[in-house]
């Protein structure tokens, strides 16, 4: 292949690094432990469904069954919805329906690389408003930025992957209001934090757009399934550009039954939530290792000696994290999702023994 | 919303039409008639497989085991093959990865929108090469134009969708010598066409990309299931900027299962093309109406009048027709989908009752 052939803004370009997989406890990519498929009225559905199902025939554009359902379960019109395959194709279409070359997007950092590599393939420039100590964001530098350089798109994924922080819904209000264009908001794990939303707030603000994502709490992230609110004209802009085809059907066809059966879905969650705030207050009792307060189903850790080590300790014990290597933002870190207390507890072992 | 907020290049965007459907037979789409569900023994192994699926968990990035089922069915090495969310979303990868704002894409004309759609987003020009008469692709117009302008792409659709032309294999390769740059064919109708594929010559070319589809003769518009097979280079180029779960685990378990099944599913095929050839002879006998030898599962018809008339009769029967409207390029125009005797024997009822 000829090097000249290659699109410019991808020249040079560092791809979206997915670790290979070959350890049993893989916690390193946010997944939920708990199979929907495990409830036999769900499975049941499903399997019926799958006997008066069309493979041969495209699926629905505008998904309209699945956004009805989402519709439903944000308390906002279907015409305020757009469903897609997957969070990321989400980003993607957002940000490729409102940037130029050469236009800004704003970030807060640390957080989800998708924002900025997304930009960077369609030659936009990123801002970075970097956290405060104990990655918290700064709201006033947050703020300022907005003001400054009024960005194209302001980008807050919240609550924070990879921090876990979570921002009050009253300072994106702020930001809406000093904004003279969108504001994106990453909701992808809001069903853990489970206050401060800002779907809410769409009715009020025609720049706001948010992303949620059937992935995360309600344990999807195979069938991909995203999908943006905001006010009709946004949703329709973006269905402009959309592929006619871009969510299969099955999809569209679980993921209804899924949210139907959200109630013992949820419940996951929140024992999700309960093992979290367990694995965080043992985890801070460990000397050597900082661990930070999270509304997400995740926590970052941040060790002072021996990150390679502890890294390769817990592969030993067939578990995999997340580890950010050569990370200026985040030295000598590690995002650990959080599934059940075994894993948890096997990964403590680990840490302490290491740590010790 | 500010229209000021719109990407330059969509601001006059026309997005690609999909019809709304209320009728029985939808005939519009090229969809297989045939559900691959039907085949006893497939429903078996798929209902089998959702016993282990785990929808929680990421679709593995370059599908795997997919990959491997698509290599050895087309002969190709998986290193040489790259998956995605449908033919659309591989066209869309393959112009990204790319284009530049201001590069040029060759196609000859009519063909499918959706180079001129991608190529228009990204901020590139469009070069076309119109058929002759009797929509036969104008060869020497081609190759002219490929050495007048060494368009950074230039694309084939071969067998052609709307015309159902198909090119030989020979010509194609006079192209690739002609070509400093990237020849892009599309086979998604192969499989009706069952010669002149590009394939064996990926080994030779490293400038030729084939796109090919489960969508069609395999019955999985609805899966999302498209392929590009080009030199490894490529195919790695391809990867680096594609999203890393974009095509969903169902479709990774499902997919390989159709493939197994590939001898009963391509009889079918071949049924297809042999109602194909019938209503092709009893079309040509009607008075009035046009119809162009095809290699696919489709036929495109003109008529000499009538054109709205009978587009609104086939819908009183029930039947659904793509119908070109205001084009320039296929006045009074229908392309038909075959699918089987008595949906044909409908529609030909109709084109004699009217044309007589």
């Amino acid at each position: 292949m000829k090097t000249e052939w290659l699109r410019n803004t991808i020249k040079d370009f560092e791809p979206y690094y997915v670790a290979p997989i070959a350890e049993k406890y893989v916690i390193n990519a946010n997944e939920n432990y708990f199979n929907v498929l495990s409830i036999p009225s769900l499975k049941k559905k499903l399997v019926e469904a799958l006997d008066t199902f069309k493979p041969q025939i495209y699926p629905k554009p505008m998904a309209d069954d699945l956004r009805k359902a989402l519709a439903e379960y944000t308390g906002q019109a279907p015409e305020n919805i757009i469903c897609g395959n997957g969070g990321d194709e989400m980003i993607t279409y957002l940000l490729g329906t409102f940037l130029n070359p050469g236009d800004t997007i704003l970030v807060h950092t640390p957080t989800f690389d998708m924002y900025e590599l997304g930009a960077e393939t369609l030659g936009a420039r990123t801002i970075k408003v970097r956290d405060l100590a104990g990655y918290r964001r700064d709201k006033e530098g947050i703020l300022e930025a907005v003001k400054k350089y009024q960005p194209k798109v302001t980008v807050i994924c919240n609550p924070n992957n990879p921090t876990g922080d979570l921002l009050p819904a009253s300072f994106i209000e702020e930001v809406l209001k000093a904004a003279d264009n969108l504001v994106f908001v990453d909701e992808a794990y809001m069903e853990f934090a489970q206050k401060e939303s800002v779907l809410p707030l769409i009715k009020k603000y025609p720049n706001l757009v948010v992303l949620r994502t059937l992935s995360k709490a309600f344990g999807l992230a195979g069938m991909r399934c995203g999908y943006l609110a905001a006010d009709k004209e946004i949703i329709d802009a973006i269905g402009k550009i959309k592929a006619p085809y871009n969510l299969n059907a099955f999809t569209q066809l679980f993921a209804p039954i899924v949210l139907k059966h959200r109630e013992e879905i949820l419940r996951v969650r929140d024992d999700i939530v309960k093992e979290r705030n367990r694995l965080f207050d043992e985890l801070v009792k460990i000397p050597g290792l900082t661990v930070y307060p999270s509304c997400t189903n995740f926590l970052l850790v941040q060790v002072e000696s021996k990150h390679e080590e502890i890294f390769k300790a817990l592969k030993a014990k067939d578990i995999l994290v997340k580890i950010y290597r050569n990370s200026g933002e985040l030295p000598n870190a590690y995002r650990i999702t959080v599934t059940t207390r075994d894993v948890d507890d096997a990964l403590l072992e680990v840490f302490r023994k290491e740590l010790s």
